[in-house]
């Protein structure tokens, strides 16, 4: 297929890459210039990298991204035909998301939301999960993409609603990441070697991907960024503005996104979200 | 071997079942009368079911408890003898702990705190998963137990370090739990249907022993206890008071106490820790 693959950062630019190995034909087009990907054209904005495709691929950084991509100066809106197809593997906001895909299907386009779970690995592998909203024949003719950059297409249900599961997914994620880092700092200062402490996780019901992922690096404290700490943050952000908008308590995501806070503050920023740990070690006194 | 089984409660019926069924002699003994197990021995009190006994095991709700089977009126303490092993499988303080097994090993008996996982399912079967602290040698003598009771022992370190490696897993599996609720809550509000996101969670990182189990009663509503909210609630407060005492900020266990109160005196506290939902449901307007 016919493919603009708009957004070349830490998951995107494989993604692209898995796309051109698939045999498709991929023009990019990254914020910043200079990342390209071999076996592609690159272009200079986002109307031209979609002017002759069948498929517009996002993979940006936030709602404000999406919206400037599609709607912006130079922005896909004036490239869209008929029969063409967005799919947005950004994770942003469900709200906005219906917004996007409201004026997109104002051109005769069609629009899918399928952001991603599986991290920079996951990319890297074309063994993502895509998390879709949307019609179930665009889905479909989709499908050829979905097999080339992943492994797995979850169908949450119409537009917007592969959004709504991937931030209510993160939310998941962010409480059993701090669930540990909590669980581990306690043990740890109460004289539990951290090792035994992982073995006891691995050995029981609390045993989850997310901890299987982040436990060898967070033992040797090594917070190089698979999910950086921002877009995590970022995420919890959806959370709230969601919950805010929907007139939702969820004590539990309202405090862990203090210590993120506290995290970038401390300058984790741009290292993984595991790094939130420093902070709680901070806090205790046992960095 | 002779067993003194003390507390027969949701957890310490059937282990003290599975220790009769397995050849042992064992005696028991519970603070409310009535409770037997067949083919064990009733003790009127504590110091009787240990008379004869080369261990005794308790399994009490919490540390006023532990204190009161061990050192209270006809308690454990008035049959101690060198060579005896006192062993806990109770969830309670740590620091008290230090505290009975100084106690106990002045009167030349030994001591190890071996809390479980695996909740009254694991019980039942003699799946459990000991978390054990003491000394190596005491833990070996007590394999023939342990292997009745459960399918594996992890030594977490000397005296105390099970019972601070057991809070700090319930931490962990608090959390999870919380996370689940409250991004099914959102799900749910953004009109996402559960059982999709039930099948999103088990298809990628965020899969754990916790969700799996809970999930299908949850997505029922049906809060049945299995490991009932005032004992998880409980085991709150002792990761609380360890992080006072240790000058530690935990901000997610924090946060996820208030949601354990509120469950409390909406009258939860016999129902599953799941039934955590409810109250987070009844904020969102949506139960």
């Amino acid at each position: 297929m016919k493919v603009a693959f708009l957004g070349l950062g830490i998951m995107g630019r494989p993604m692209a890459a898995n796309l051109v190995k698939a045999g498709h034909e991929v023009s990019v087009w990254n914020r910043t210039h200079g990342k390209t990907v071999e076996g592609a054209t690159s272009a200079a904005t986002p109307a031209h990298a979609a002017r002759n495709a069948e498929v517009v691929w996002m993979c940006v950084s936030d709602t404000a991204a999406v919206e400037n991509v599609l709607f912006g100066e130079s922005g896909v809106e004036q490239s869209l035909r008929p029969g063409m197809i967005v799919a947005d593997s950004s994770t942003i906001s469900p709200a906005s998301t219906l917004e996007f895909a409201k004026r997109v299907r104002a051109k005769g386009a069609d629009y899918v939301d399928s952001p991603v779970t599986g991290s920079k690995i996951g990319a890297e592998a074309g063994q993502l999960i895509f998390i879709a909203g949307g019609a179930e024949d665009t889905i479909t003719r989709l499908q050829p993409l979905f097999s080339a950059m992943g492994k797995q297409v979850l169908h949450m249900g119409d537009t917007g609603k592969g959004q709504s599961a991937k931030i209510a997914a993160n939310l998941m994620i962010a409480m059993i990441y701090e669930g540990f880092a909590e669980g581990l700092t306690l043990a740890q200062k109460l004289g539990v070697d951290p090792e035994r402490l992982v073995g006891l996780v691995q050995a029981s019901m609390i045993r989850s991907g997310v901890v299987d992922y982040k436990a060898p690096f967070v033992l040797k404290r090594d917070y190089s960024p698979n999910f950086p700490l921002r877009l995590m943050h970022k995420d919890i952000h959806l959370v709230l503005d969601a919950a805010q908008q929907l007139g939702l308590k969820l004590p539990g995501i309202g405090a862990v996104e203090h210590v993120y806070e506290e995290s970038v503050r401390a300058g984790h920023a741009d290292d993984d979200y595991a790094a939130t740990l420093a902070v709680i070690e901070k806090w205790a006194g046992t960095e």
